[in-house]
């Protein structure tokens, strides 16, 4: 903004006894003079029903023209500050209500912890600054002035084209564009796609009985019943699908067990898709790190194995950060009307997101950007084997190497005591204990142990963190 | 992505008398091989059942080493496409249901119309690209790496402090952070509220009589019954207000009621406080365009009045653009707890947005932006004046020099027949009735009559539009 000149000046309203400090800028003396008054009203210092000055007599005190005060007086009688009535002159209104002051708010909590290695105390030091911002231009200067209105509801189709592209090609889904329902984070999808199964008589929903609960919340909140489901070294457990009601969904990670690690089996996933074939169920695959697996090419996804009866989810939360507020679903084609009906007719996601994220699929970079990252993710689960091998007997690593986050199994009856002296040290680590479904047995088929975000700091402090992380095992 | 060489080769698959195209570049053989011949499974070439060449003898016909067939073929049978039983070879999975292709999805519909005045037809030549991008990289390059995370769901505080400063300055509204809740759009805050008042037993929305359905609908799809308040040369009419339920809310947009353009007056906003004190009601306050008005200084917003009972709404999709997807409500302090439950404990709106968003506005991007913006859109109603003014008897404009759009009245009975000259000459624009409450009085005061988005055109294209517009009026 270009500068102004600020003149201000000072007058005492007579007869209400208050000192007015009027200021004002390029904006002008009767801006200067309405804001001044409305602050006066509005703190309380003018007292609902006081009279104020007649113009006449501001206008001589400030040394301004009168019309400048009269038309001042009028925007705040328009406002509902004043009040004028004939014979009475200019009062404060009765229904001004001087505020009571709330207390200001703390500022936003950023993690200030030395070592963050829990889910909420990420250090997004790997964000591309440099390659979103040139994105951002490439896009910018391309697109067309109608992309900046509302966006289609169910995403950019040129988005939507990018990602079935990028899903076929990378975890082998089955994505026609037309499938393709672009949501803001995974959370947000998983809500729409809940109203769209409750629509369709969906009341249940089987869930991993180890998983977040902000997913299992977000599924009640719908009106959802959620049902553990088992799971161990095989992934989700199939024999006891048969107790669910028909036409039950079931949430699942199958690329990488959220937290355990471990994927599903061929078996597994042939029985699931039996299930959902003869019961008219639905498989929610929850893809969240499908791109990141260290020892070879990622298994693919379920959904291509039968597109019609899986919803596939996929979120740039992990591959590049969660402030994207970006993630997809691929829908059987017999949802696509309630998706569309609980998505809405005006959508949530960030059309400017979106139209960088194209470019940035498109021209390679979100490639580059998850080579470089699974680069670094490989070389830090390695770490962390390494320094867990070293001390056997006090705890053992287990689940694939895949993923931004490990199981580090402990000692049983271990786990509260090492999370008190995680904590005591400044070290941010969740125990296994928070993610088991409440319903489900304990202590469950891992009892005690701590879920390590190895992804949540910079590179540059990955090491004095994991050396925080060894000197609290048992 | 850096360039790889692509080789290819081509294997008929004995036995089953597939021909296989194996392409490989930077990733190598084996993933060359799993992709063709997940392809060839899942397209259906491949039957479920047919039993695979054995690996010695693919591996002999492609001219590669063994063991990298039967990683693939390891990979796909993981991953449930193929399915290997001791004695009986490698065998394409039973349930490996081959596709059925559904029709690629046409693009997102861009309005192509020669002159598009309708409120669909926006062509956002106005965004600001420069600008937006130089706020970016100083935006990321300010950020600490942790607001690259999840987000405050209520927003990020340097967002909602901005924003206080801005409101209060330009808005008058009392707007203490704390109370400040960030939305991705008015539509989603809109029903954030909504879900908050329906938990506090609130069941039924006044809604001015006319507005758009789009907002309604939201109301009752949250379950709210929505009554059409009368509106007139002085907004909504309060004469009615008693025969609402206790608890209820009242949806508003008094600095430029929406689409017939009058203010709120004095009078009307001390009998909308007063029934909304007097009977625990709400008032939505919507100030969608709040920024323009061309005659004089805005007048303030109504929550300023009594920020205890009136929700204020703002938003970026018209001082900017709609692809933002931002918008902000500031809510009073007893609805907090709710509006925070309601709006979840994981935020949809995009975090990388908001950090640019609060450098546009506290750099003063926002008000340079919108100051450019109102000189261009006065000139623009002034020209619509005009024009109007030279066709006296054939149609009226009404409403405040202020906003977006205006209303051109028409003689009775001529609007369906103008909407459709105006259609056959690729012109859209949207009549009157189109945003009439379906239980409002009909013709209502205004009768017959266009709404003309005169922000809906790039600078450009105005004149042009403007001819048109003249030519279908009766």
């Amino acid at each position: 903004m270009a500068p102004h000149k600020t003149t201000s000046s000072r007058v005492a309203l007579r007869a209400s006894g208050v000192d007015l400090h009027v200021e004002w800028t390029g904006s002008g003396v009767r801006a200067g003079l309405t804001d001044a008054l409305r602050e006066a009203v509005r703190s309380g210092r003018l007292a609902p029903g006081s009279r104020l000055p007649a113009s006449r007599a501001l206008a001589e005190d400030l040394g301004i023209a009168r019309s400048t005060v009269t038309e001042c007086y009028a925007t705040l009688i328009e406002e509902g500050w004043l009040t004028a009535r004939h014979g009475s002159g200019t009062r404060v209104a009765e229904r001004a209500q001087p505020l009571r002051k709330t207390p200001t708010a703390a500022p936003s909590p950023e993690h200030h912890s030395n070592h963050g290695l829990g889910p909420g105390a990420a250090d997004y030091a790997d964000f591309p600054r440099a390659a979103w911002l040139s994105a951002a231009r490439r896009a910018f200067s391309a697109a067309p002035h109608s992309a900046f209105g509302y966006g289609d509801p169910l995403g950019r189709m040129e988005l939507r084209t990018a990602l079935a592209d990028y899903l076929s090609r990378v975890r082998g889904v089955y994505a026609d564009p037309s499938r393709i329902v672009v949501c803001s984070g995974y959370h947000h999808g998983l809500s729409v796609i809940t109203r769209a199964l409750k629509a369709q008589g969906t009341n249940t929903v089987g869930v991993e009985s180890y998983g977040l609960d902000i997913y299992r919340e977000v599924l009640s909140d719908e009106g959802m019943i959620t049902t553990p489901i088992e799971v161990d070294e095989d992934g989700a457990v199939t024999t006891g699908l048969d107790a669910l009601p028909p036409a039950a969904a079931l949430s699942l990670t199958p690329a990488h067990q959220f937290p355990s690690g471990y994927a599903l089996t061929a078996e597994r996933r042939s029985a699931l898709l039996d299930w959902a074939r003869s019961t008219g169920g639905v498989l929610l695959e929850d893809d969240y790190d499908g791109e990141f697996r260290y020892d070879r090419r990622p298994v693919g996804a379920l959904q291509g194995l039968d597109p019609d009866h899986v919803v596939y989810f996929g979120t740039a939360s992990k591959s590049i950060a969660p402030a994207l507020r970006l993630a997809w679903m691929v829908v059987p084609e017999r949802l696509l009307p309630a998706v569309a009906h609980a998505k809405g007719r005006v959508d949530t996601v960030s059309v400017l997101d979106q139209l960088i994220f194209t470019e940035f699929v498109t021209s390679g970079a979100l490639d580059r950007h998850i080579r470089s990252r699974r680069h670094s993710y490989r070389k830090r689960r390695e770490d962390l084997a390494d320094a867990i091998a070293a001390h056997p007997g006090r705890a053992e690593l287990i689940g694939m190497p895949a993923g931004l986050q490990a199981v580090v199994l402990l000692p049983a009856g271990s786990e509260p005591r090492v999370l008190r002296a995680a904590a005591q040290q400044g070290l941010t680590v969740s125990g296994l204990a928070e993610f088991r479904h409440p319903q489900a047995a304990i202590p469950g088929p891992w009892g005690d142990g701590l879920v390590v975000n190895f992804s949540a700091v910079s590179d540059a402090a990955w090491p004095t963190a994991l050396r925080s992380l060894v000197r609290v095992l048992p």
